[in-house]
C-alpha cells in the first residue's frame, strides 16, 4: 500500500482519507467489538490476532489509554454516544479498581478489578490524567476533571520527588530517565488543552512543560553526539555502560513530536527546531538502511545493545515517526521529512496491517516478517496507532501554520 | 560442522576430543585472555565479538559461575596453575563485594566492586555456592567449604521460606516458579560430590534433591499436557493467563538432564525416566520443524507469547539440549536420542561458533543469523558453554553405565 505523493492538495486530503477510513473503520471498531469489556466494564487488551481474549488480565495502562482515546474522537471527530460510552467504561473501571490502598496506581489487575502487580514507577497516573482530561471534557464531568488534576499530581509527585519512586539500582551510579519528563510534556499538554492551563503542584501546566523540555535539552540533548540520550547522570554526564549507551529511536521521535508540538500552538519556531533536530538525528539512528523500518534500541558508540529485541521492528516506533516527520514536514516544509515520511509510512502499511482480521501485528521481526500475532497486551491497546490515524488525519486537515499558532488539537 | 555418526566406539571418541579441544584451546582460554581482570580481581563478561571490553560492570552471578567452572577443570581435566588463579580471583571478588550490609548478595557491582543492583531473588548465593565448593576442593580451602555451605544455606532461606523474598506481584494469583527448585537439585549435586551429603539447614544434600525432584512432578509436570510447565499455582494447578502459559523448552531441557544425572548416580532408572519425559515432551515443545534450533518461549496451549524474543534461538538453550540427549542416548540407549543429540549438535555448531574471534555468539534470530555479536554480558559468560564441552567430553569418556550407579561427575 504505498501511499501518494504529497505534493498536492489532493494529495494531503487523500491521505486524511486513508488515516480516517482506517482509524474509524478498521482500528476503533476492533477494539470496540473485541476489547471493550460488556462483563466488568473496562477494556481487555490482550487478545490474538482475531480478537479472542488471550488473556483476560487488565492494564491499567490502556484504562487510561483506551479512555482517553475514545473520549478525543468523541471531542474531536463527532459525539457518537458509543464512544462516550466505551470511555465512562473504562474511566470507571479505572477509578474503581486502579489505586492501592496507598493511593498509588497498579500496573495490572483481574478482569473483576483484584490487584495483581503495582510498578515502581507511576505511567498508570500519568494515562488516568490524560483519560480523565478528555472525559471530562466529553462528559462535562467535574468529578473526571478534579480526578485528572489529582492524577497528575501523584504522577508528578512518583517522578520528580527524591526518593519517592522506590530505587531500581543501588546509589552507586545515580541515573534520570527521559520517559518521565517525555510524558509529563504530553500530559501537561492535555490537560492544559481540555482543562486550562491550570496550577498543578506549583506550576502551570505550560510551566511543567518549559521545565521538561529545558532539561531535555540542557541534558539529554547531546549535539557533540547528534543523539537524545534515554538515560543519563543527574548532571546529563553519558553514562558508558551498556544501559547507558542504550538510545531508543522511536521513543526519541516521540519526543520530538510532543516538542514540535508545543512550538506549532505557540507559534515558537525555536522549539519546532528543537523538535525537529532531535527528528533528524533519531532518525539517522534508527532507519535500517537494509530493511527498513525503525530499530528498537541502537547503541549509542554502535556497539552491541543487551536487549534481546533489540533489531526487531515493534509497530509503535512507527507510528510515532509518521506523526513526526508528518509534523516536521507541515511546519518546515522541508523536502526530507516529506520523503522520511513516504518511506516509513509505506514501511509501516506494507508491513504492520493484518488485511484479514483488521488492526495491526505489533512486533515483527528485523526483515519485516511477523514475530508473533497477537493483537495486544499490556502495552499494545487502542493507542499509538488509533492516536497517529487520528492525529495524523488532523495535521492535514489543518490549514498551513502562518506567523501565529497551530494548534494541532 | 556436521558431527560423526556415533554408532561406533570411535565415534565417541571423536566426539569427546572435539569437545575437549573446543573446551581447552577456544573457549575457556576466550575468557582466560579477555574476561579476567588481572587489575581489580574477578571476572569481567560484558565482552564484545573478539573479547573487548563492553561494559566494566560485574556480574555476581558469572563470579561464582567462572570460579565454579575454572575449579572443576581444575579438579577433573588437570591441575593448571591457571585455572586455581582464575578460581580464586573470582572467589576472592565475590566474598569481598558481592555481599549487601543484610547478608544479600548483589546481582552486578562495579568494576571495583561498589554496589549497582540487587534483586529479589537469590540465584547470586547459588552460584557462589557452587564456586566455593568446587573451590574448596581445588584449593583444599576449609573457609570456601563453609562459604558453600552458608551461601547455599542462604539460597535456600531465601527461595523457600514465605516472605523471604520480596513478592514481584500482589498476593492476589500466588503462583511458584521451577528455576528455584532445579537450580536447588544443581547446587545440591555440587555440594554433595565436593563437600560430601551434609546437612544443609534441617536436610541432606540429598534430601533436597529427593524434594526438590518431588515437588516437580507432582506440580509443574503434566502428563496430560505432555509438559513440564515453568510457573504454576502453589498446589500445581495451570494458570491460565499469558506468563503462566508460558514454557522454556531449554530451561526444561535442563532441568531433565540434572534429574537423569541423578538418575544415573544412584542407578536409579525410574528416575532416569523421569528425566527422560521431560527431555521427549520438552523437545517436542521446543524444536523448530522449520528452521531447526530450539525456541526460547512456547505458549503451552499454542497461542502467542508475550516475550518479544519467544521466538530467537538463544545459545543455552542448544548447549543444555545436547546434554540432555546425550545423557539419555548414553542412559536409555534409545536411537530417537542419537538422532536428537546429532540434530542440536549439527545446528548449534552451524550457527553459534564465531570461527574468526573464537567462542559463540549467544543470540541468534529464528533462522539461525546472528541478532548481537557480543560474547557475554550478565548472563553469558564462561558457564553454558564450558559446561556442556566439560560435560559432553565427560559422559562420552565414561564407560557405559550396567547395573550399577553411574556417576557422571
Amino acid at each position: 500500500m504505498n501511499s501518494t505523493p504529497l505534493s498536492t492538495t489532493e494529495g494531503w486530503g487523500r491521505l486524511a482519507a486513508l488515516y480516517r477510513g482506517e482509524l474509524l473503520n478498521n482500528v476503533i471498531p476492533f477494539w470496540i467489538e473485541h476489547g471493550l469489556d460488556a462483563e466488568r466494564g473496562g477494556i481487555l487488551t490482550s487478545l490474538d490476532r482475531d480478537g479472542a481474549i488471550l488473556d483476560t488480565d487488565k492494564s491499567v495502562w490502556f484504562q487510561g489509554r483506551a479512555a482517553w482515546m475514545f473520549a478525543t474522537l468523541y471531542n474531536t471527530v463527532e459525539p457518537r454516544a458509543e464512544w462516550l460510552q466505551a470511555a465512562r467504561s473504562c474511566v470507571e473501571f479505572s477509578q474503581r479498581h486502579g489505586f492501592a490502598p496507598d493511593g498509588k496506581m497498579y500496573f495490572t489487575v483481574t478482569r473483576d478489578g483484584r490487584p495483581l502487580r503495582m510498578r515502581r514507577y507511576a505511567y498508570s497516573e500519568a494515562f488516568a490524567a490524560i483519560a480523565n482530561a478528555a472525559y471530562a471534557k466529553a462528559a462535562g464531568d467535574a468529578r473526571a476533571a478534579e480526578d485528572a488534576v489529582k492524577t497528575f499530581a501523584a504522577y508528578l509527585r512518583y517522578s520528580f520527588t527524591p526518593g519517592a519512586t522506590p530505587p531500581k539500582y543501588e546509589p552507586t551510579r545515580p541515573a534520570k530517565s527521559l520517559a518521565p519528563l517525555m510524558i509529563c510534556i504530553a500530559t501537561a499538554q492535555e490537560l492544559r488543552a481540555h482543562l486550562g492551563d491550570a496550577n498543578i503542584s506549583g506550576r502551570s501546566c505550560t510551566e511543567w512543560i518549559d521545565a521538561s523540555i529545558a532539561e531535555i535539552e540542557r541534558d539529554f540533548l547531546k549535539p557533540e553526539l547528534q543523539t537524545l540520550m534515554e538515560v543519563v547522570a543527574p548532571d546529563g554526564a553519558v553514562i558508558d555502560h551498556l544501559e547507558g549507551r542504550a538510545l531508543n529511536p522511536g521513543h526519541a521521535l516521540e519526543c520530538a513530536w510532543f516538542v514540535m508540538r508545543e512550538g506549532a500552538r505557540r507559534g515558537d519556531r525555536k522549539l519546532v527546531q528543537l523538535g525537529a533536530t532531535i527528528l533528524d538525528w533519531m532518525w539517522a539512528r534508527g532507519w535500517d538502511e537494509e530493511y527498513g523500518g525503525l530499530f528498537y534500541f541502537r547503541d549509542v558508540f554502535g556497539k552491541p545493545v543487551q536487549e534481546y529485541w533489540h533489531d526487531m521492528k515493534f509497530w509503535w516506533p512507527h507510528t510515532e515517526a509518521i506523526i513526526a516527520t508528518l509534523l516536521a514536514w507541515k511546519l518546515t516544509g522541508a523536502t526530507k521529512y516529506a520523503r522520511w515520511r513516504q518511506l516509513v509510512h509505506d514501511w509501516s502499511f506494507n508491513h504492520f496491517p493484518d488485511a484479514e482480521f483488521g488492526e495491526w501485528y505489533g512486533y515483527l521481526h528485523r526483515d519485516g516478517s511477523v514475530s508473533q500475532r497477537a493483537k495486544g497486551n499490556v502495552y499494545k491497546g487502542p493507542f499509538h496507532l488509533p492516536r497517529m490515524l487520528w492525529y495524523g488525519s488532523r495535521i492535514l486537515s489543518e490549514p498551513n501554520p502562518a506567523e501565529g499558532g497551530f494548534d494541532a488539537w
